[in-house]
């Protein structure tokens, strides 16, 4: 690439590729006004390089034998695979390898073909899609349903399209990144955080917009969150409604198909669906394929058809993942026990890491944090997890805020308790072996008399 | 949803409906200052019925067999399925059908289960997703690839990340929605658009950009047009590099699988991969799945993976998605032959057309666009080739520009000669019916002396 001016860039001092992120790194450079490309790259590259030859950087790990409770993990510098539990995906009840939906998966590929080839306004769905689409609009009851090829652009699609250039658009803090792209590519001036599921501070900012705004006040939440595994006070937000006017737009993606009668969400369970204007999630995590939804009313669905980029310009997912799709709510709603047996492990998982004395913080869904502030600590513990056969990746800057480092176990139905109990055993040896005890995050007194 | 004010909207005259798309509709509404989103969602809302009443709706339409080059079609309001010759889907090589791959993707889905569950950073990818990564790799002979869910968010995810704020970002004016979408994303504010293949244009953007810019200059093209079945001229563009200093971004969605030799594109075809410094395409069309790459120097995809929110926040394509996109690799590398033949019938239907008189312009590819720029005739006609079983949809406006419409008809190499023969009758039919011959567009003295 002759056209690049090439920077010198001198090599990262050993103790620093212990004390950064790249996502750290990342950050520090742009704070410090780094603004040239090539050098920020260059930088990256050099941490990730010396990272990923110390075995600390975990974030081009991949199964070899596909995701599941358990799999050989490899990296791309040692290919050699090495069992391990996984405890770093969303694939809360095991449907990827449920023998009902992998043989409809299997008939619908034979029947439909690999591809759709082109996005749903030109033809791209097929009867599959159509079903699902019937499917969520009998389970929530909103009027019209549409589907995105993912998630993140279900979210961010929707949004994009909603947000108009006078709204207030009020997110809670830990939003996701598809909740901030959408806001970022739609006209909106006004994009207002408040305290992370705080309905104190929410009610000031509405207080405050309700004053200011001149066009809709925008509320968009998770019904529960992917970072720390907290869930919404969705009851109390729509309580809100009686004194203030707005939309509410909530993302379902780790709570669909795990909570609700049938797996239909925590909007469904708290019985405020008719008060929730919007309702997306995604079908990457319990649902276990790709693919995204969003249900509202019709007239939004006609509108958002042609003024969401990722409706109108990207293919549909494919007639393989539309079957997994199919299958899985049939399966989630003809199977409440798989639900049941997730809480019970999770439930068990909590309480032995408690006693043992983490500090789990406000969570409460299958994604159970471990909170390691030292950046040091939590990427050696990551790669020592990951010797002793314990696979999950360290969550750092931009995932979660730069001093508010964890570890995320996600509880999945095909756990047995046997590795949930060899999981724990191992963060508690870790946890004596690297002090945690002494860290403010870990062994509170607060976090034992929860016990 | 109680807390929507409703506006009452008028219904619309019905000789509007006719003179209408939604997307046009959406841009008048927009013009006249229309800011309220309920007011835009009904009015849409209220022409998608009634043009879904009418029949001339088309943009819930779908199949009900799944994609190919024949299949029985549906719309939402009349679920009678009619059997149709589709050249809406961009399936080039007819690849969704190949008994080969099918077979491949039902033994992968038997063996790595329905979906990965994660995000790539979260160890989400299987083998399947390394051997496609270092398939790539070798084929184009960049240092590194990397994968995203959909093509749509490979070219968001990376100009987002790439395009810094000092940037000039120049664009073909025809660039598709998920390149401008990606710079809107990104910090970049300045944000150049460049007539359409034009290097004139280009050069003379480019010396404007290299007086007043602070920052890169980052050119972005497609080597085929999505819209226009045009081809980027690769060769000039690169020459630019002699006199200006700039990054090329080049999608190859539409050209990968189908130009070069094994398919590699058309970077690759005409020799310029070295000068390209990014290249981006999908999976979605000749390769008959789902999913997208980058494929670049190493530097750029350790930035990219954390500057992406696409690559770090979205769940993998699933190892039914990536199956397919190996193994139709693997066919399109082992058997240029179905390449060659699709290039044979794209001859052959555009040979016919001209000689029926249309003007197909400027386009190369296998997407032959039949321009009407007459919105009522636009629609009538789409919806007469449906009745009388001929299926593609009406692109209108935000597709093209809003008095450029056109009918798209996409070759499939599966598309039979006979449903050539039988498309171009029509259409020739058609544009008798509906005195296209006098309309400006169409049949043009120098269409005919094109032939």
């Amino acid at each position: 690439m002759s056209s690049i001016h090439k920077i010198d860039s001198p090599t990262i001092p050993n103790e620093r590729i212990y004390q950064n992120t790249t996502g750290t790194l990342m950050m520090h450079l742009k704070r410090a006004g780094v603004r040239d490309v090539d050098t920020i790259a260059e930088q990256m590259d050099d941490l990730r390089q010396q990272q990923l030859s110390e075995g600390i950087y975990s974030f081009d790990s991949f199964s070899c034998l596909g995701s599941d409770a358990s799999s050989p993990i490899a990296t791309s510098l040692n290919q050699a695979p090495h069992d391990c539990v996984i405890w770093s995906t969303n694939l809360y009840l095991g449907l990827n390898r449920h023998p009902q939906i992998i043989e409809k998966v299997v008939d619908a590929v034979q029947r439909f073909g690999t591809g759709c080839g082109t996005s749903a306004i030109s033809g791209g769905m097929n009867i599959l899609h159509k079903k699902i689409e019937a499917k969520l609009q009998q389970w929530l009851g909103k009027e019209s349903v549409m589907l995105f090829p993912t998630g993140f652009t279900a979210n961010m699609g929707a949004l994009a399209a909603l947000c108009q250039e006078n709204d207030h658009v009020l997110i809670d803090e830990e939003s996701h990144a598809s909740i901030r792209d959408g806001i970022r590519l739609s006209p909106t001036r006004r994009w207002i955080s408040f305290g992370h599921n705080s309905i104190e501070d929410l009610q000031r900012k509405l207080e405050f917009s309700q004053r200011e705004c001149t066009g809709k006040i925008i509320v968009v939440v998770e019904s529960a969150y992917s970072m720390s595994g907290d869930i919404c006070p969705l009851a109390e937000l729509v309580a809100l409604k009686r004194c203030f006017n707005f939309l509410i737009f909530v993302d379902e993606a780790h709570s669909f198909g795990l909570y609700g009668e049938g797996g239909r969400g925590l909007c469904y369970q708290e019985n405020v669906i008719d008060q929730v204007d919007f309702i997306a999630s995604t079908f990457s995590k319990a649902a276990a394929s790709i693919g995204g939804f969003v249900t509202t009313e019709r007239r939004f669905v006609s509108y958002f058809q042609w003024s969401s980029n990722a409706y109108a310009f990207q293919a549909c997912f494919t007639p393989a993942d539309a079957a997994a799709v199919l299958a899985a709510l049939e399966v989630i709603e003809t199977s409440p026990d798989i639900a049941r047996t997730l809480h019970e492990k999770n439930a068990y998982m909590r309480l032995r890491l408690k006693r043992a004395g983490f500090d789990l913080r406000s969570s409460q869904t299958p994604i159970v944090p471990i909170y390691i502030s030292d950046t040091e600590k939590l990427l050696k513990i990551c790669f020592e997890l990951y010797k002793r056969g314990v696979f999950s990746v360290p969550v750092a800057y931009p995932m979660v805020g730069a001093n508010d480092g964890r570890i995320r176990l996600i509880v999945n139905v095909r756990h047995s308790y046997e590795q949930i109990d060899r999981t724990v055993d191992l963060l508690d040896d870790l946890a004596k072996e690297f002090e945690l005890f002494n860290a403010k995050d870990m062994r509170t007194p607060s976090s034992l008399s929860n016990i």
